[in-house]
């Protein structure tokens, strides 16, 4: 029997991990969004309920993140089918963590479990970006396949679209740490440097190299040596109030390298022990706090499986 | 019964690997260069032959890269034994081979096995480095690493350098063909641009990474996909004479990929078995040859062993 409704969750994600810039993403298992999506009569597509957005989502269908990636996939496959979208954003939006990429990553992967489609997670993948393209104003894939594909996740390249599934290690945790502070997106992108020495350059292929085979080989000294990113951090850590404090509490606290998530403000922290994931988080909410902002923390290891079905 | 002379084979590397400028480099079986090592009387360090080098390098133990490599040795270690140093170049100079390098690696392998100091290659790393650097004039390692420590080579950075052997295909052939022509060292440098767009940095990172990680899960396709340099192959294929040629002539052969050899004029082919190895070889010696140069080739797997003891 077919279904009539469906509801998922899409996991948020870590972005921009040190050297990788634009190119390394992995997937959480907490935050997340949970999508539900209702068949409905008459071929509408509409967007019945959001929440947890404090009224900043649009309802348009053609300027909601949700709503253009399942048009996108029912005008692809021709279908007519009427469908309403709940959206219920179950973490902060702009917060770094992939927010508009996992409403986009739920609605595709709902739509295709709830019409039976039975498509890949490559063939979800150009609609799942045109939903984040209206949210971003770029294609950029470092927040849609690790919260689509799940697990570890490198983009090689744009033209066309590349992406590897990297092996990690079992025992890695990431412990994100949220501030609360407001980063506008449009700022976060216009502070790039547009030119990079051809010095930095070796310095950040060195390490984004390196970063790739400690990941491969459970070499948690290597991860720790090359999560290092000398082009973008520098300027992007401005914007982060408390930033170096931050991750020197997070060091201090036993983490095996920490940078920011996205474009921030969310940072991240690796370990190889829940127990340092958690003091981690209790060191840098402690620091957020004495700088007079509130703050949310997320613990998880890298979310090898992606969206699932709640319902 | 300790030793009075000794001869070991150091050998030549690939460096630059396509995306890995100035990070990556791997050894080859073939060439090489030959030193003997003589104890002598008195604590004299000198030159008393040099073989292959068409007169070119010179006898000053002050300005040759194998006895700076050996006087720094045993300077470190206060050693006072008198040596006497002969130089078997079996390789071109300026080949963009690692030709100094090796001279550099064998110079101070031979000393350590000579005089039974069991240094580590980490402990040797150091004055094979001083050794390269009155050759090129520029601390890089990206040709002593992998002649000395043997097998596929990243240098994660310099401060403090950090060598990270990477595991590569059992089955990987290098082909390599150097044409007859003279690159100056300095001119492959001037041209080198200094300032880098983001972009290109992306493409770069994203290559490097997707590289490595084909190298170290024998990914064939994504080794093809990801040797990819968008920054350094462009301005230096120009120095070397009919480099598209060449390299589409290999590509047609099977290569799974072809780019320049450290500064060139030596460029370098994988492929994954011997018979395409040879192929590539035989079709670009043929496009080297109607382009009124000569040319050698050299087929090599992945040389995980490095220097070894001759005689």
């Amino acid at each position: 029997m077919s279904r009539e409704s469906i509801k998922v969750f899409a996991p948020a994600s870590v972005s921009n991990v040190g050297p990788g810039f634009d190119i390394l993403g992995f997937a959480l298992f907490e935050p997340g969004d949970e999508i539900i999506l209702r068949k409905s009569l008459y071929g509408k597509l509409e967007i019945s309920s959001i929440t947890g957005d404090s009224g900043k989502l649009p309802y348009d269908i053609e300027k909601n993140t949700a709503s253009v990636a399942i048009k996108s996939l029912l005008n692809k496959h021709e279908i007519s089918q009427g469908i309403s979208i709940e959206v219920n954003k179950k973490m902060g939006l702009g917060s770094g963590l992939g927010s508009s990429a996992a409403s986009a990553v739920g609605a595709v992967f709902a739509a295709n479990e709830l019409l039976e489609l039975n498509l890949s997670v490559e063939e979800l993948l150009p609609h799942a970006l045109a939903g984040e393209f209206v949210a971003s104003k770029a294609i950029h894939a470092d927040n849609v396949a690790p919260s689509l594909y799940g697990g570890f996740v490198l983009i090689r390249g744009y033209d066309p679209i590349d992406i590897i599934k990297i092996k990690s290690p079992k025992n890695l945790y990431c412990t994100v740490i949220f501030p609360d502070i407001e980063i506008k997106t449009s700022e976060a992108r216009s502070i790039l440097p547009t030119e990079v020495s051809l010095k930095k350059v070796i310095s950040q292929t060195g390490n984004v190299a390196a970063l790739i085979y400690g990941l491969a080989t459970t070499d948690y000294s290597l991860i720790a040596r090359s999560l290092n990113d000398v082009i973008i951090e520098p300027v992007r850590a401005k914007l982060i109030t408390g930033y170096y404090e931050i991750k020197k509490a997070a060091m201090e606290a036993g983490a095996i390298g920490c940078n920011i998530s996205g474009s921030g403000p969310s940072m991240f922290a690796f370990s190889n022990s829940e127990e340092v994931a958690n003091k981690i988080a209790t060191e840098t909410k402690n620091v957020v706090k004495n700088l007079g902002l509130g703050s949310a923390a997320y613990i998880s290891k890298v979310n090898e499986v992606g969206p699932r079905i709640l319902d």
